[in-house]
């Protein structure tokens, strides 16, 4: 008797670092290519933000950023470097929780996070310390771009998430979440499935895409190990498509901002 | 060239029905026996929380139970069953927010959670509609126990894990966390591990047992499917070992609730 179901997390070896104006999909399609993983219609790609926002030429020289007074008067409440807070807050539409070395916003793209995603580790070498780096301008934009393009250069339907690691209220340690989705239900809605009984499902709506970025994210490790792109197999899902833009609660039914 | 990094998430097939005093490692030893899957040492059995809840007994017949002028009245204010209300606040320190249709609350054991974790759907036949299932009463303690039977029967210290779907701030869907972990670390501390670039990572703790948790969700599926036992293979992971508690952030500490 064989298992009924299982689902694979592949990493891709290989992967260069990724520098502005890369061809992300071609540095991606050649590594598969070279691993000799042979894409499949139910494969999930997920890419870690950096590499989609490097490619994309979102790092900032922080050299060049000029801080306002409010900036200013933020990064010396909170203790950081007031052209890291200038960036954040740019990044941002309103703060939603300060205090010394922390600071929690409302990214522009609706996301409540630590630093509105912005980025100082993994993005230089150390001769380059001054730099960090922005979510993509338009995550799910990129991912269907990217995902397109791989589509095109396997000859099959694969899904894109791109994932990044947030903090969360009440619980401590980061998970990954998706901000940038195509091709897949990034908000999956079961309601109207029976249960195992025949009774409907009471809470019925899951977080798809955030459960496929925080499984990714176990391969893709951290730090020195730098895995950038990890194709999650064998999943199977129901529903329409929709972005990673339907993961962000809006404010009007958010009992937390 | 093979993939550098793989992870496998099994579904255990033919898990019965569980029932109170249900010897649950030996219907769990049994089904992995059954399935030809050969259990080792890095697997991290992930276990759905409403089989081992069943197994301790925390079903309840709401007619039962009887609900205090408290329960009653927040009932009335958000439309729900006052008993199954009296269920919610008997497993609370506090309402946390409440609102029509919906309470959060903060568990006895921390978690920030709607409904306390007391769910009416997957507990009873058509027959029985009248029960609700309640959080196993120290799931971390489940955890070291089913894990020392498992690593006994199989001869390897597999982890074990307890998981549940839980709501979240600021993003919508439900996404699975741990409520009980054995034999891993839980939060996983990354802190002093160089990133590519030699720098210290600055994000660096993560909620470890809640990524597995959710990929493990992913194969679990919801309703009707029925796959209450998974099995993560090939993780690899560093620290020693914490509980599921570790993930609950103390509320000194947290800025939501």
């Amino acid at each position: 008797m064989k298992p009924v179901k299982s689902v694979e997390i592949l990493a891709v070896p290989g992967i260069p670092l990724v520098r502005k104006d890369d061809d992300l999909a071609r540095l991606i399609g050649e590594g598969v290519e070279r691993s000799g993983i042979v894409p499949r219609g139910d494969d999930v790609f997920v890419l870690a933000q950096k590499i989609v926002s490097k490619a994309e030429g979102r790092m900032v020289d922080l050299a060049t950023v000029e801080p306002s007074a409010e900036a200013i008067e933020l990064a010396g409440k909170i203790q950081k470097d007031p052209r890291l807070v200038q960036l954040i807050l740019s990044e941002s539409v309103r703060v939603v929780r300060s205090r010394p070395g922390v600071l929690i916003v409302e990214h522009r793209l609706g996301f409540v996070m630590a630093n509105a995603g912005v980025d100082q580790s993994n993005v230089a070498s150390p001769d380059e310390p001054q730099r960090a780096l922005l979510l993509p301008i338009d995550p799910d934009g990129s991912a269907a771009r990217l995902r397109e393009r791989l589509w095109s250069r396997f000859g099959v339907p694969v899904a894109v998430i791109i994932n990044d690691s947030f903090g969360r209220a009440w619980r401590r340690g980061t998970c990954s979440v998706a901000i940038g989705a195509a091709g897949l239900p990034s908000l999956m809605d079961l309601r109207g499935m029976p249960d195992l009984f025949g009774r409907e499902l009471q809470v019925s709506i899951t977080g798809h895409a955030d459960e496929i970025a925080a499984a990714a994210s176990l391969v893709m490790g951290q730090g020195a190990e730098g895995l950038p792109v990890v194709i999650v197999r064998g999943l199977t899902w129901r529903g329409t498509d929709n972005t990673a833009s339907e993961l962000v609660r809006p404010a009007a039914e958010d009992m937390f901002r």
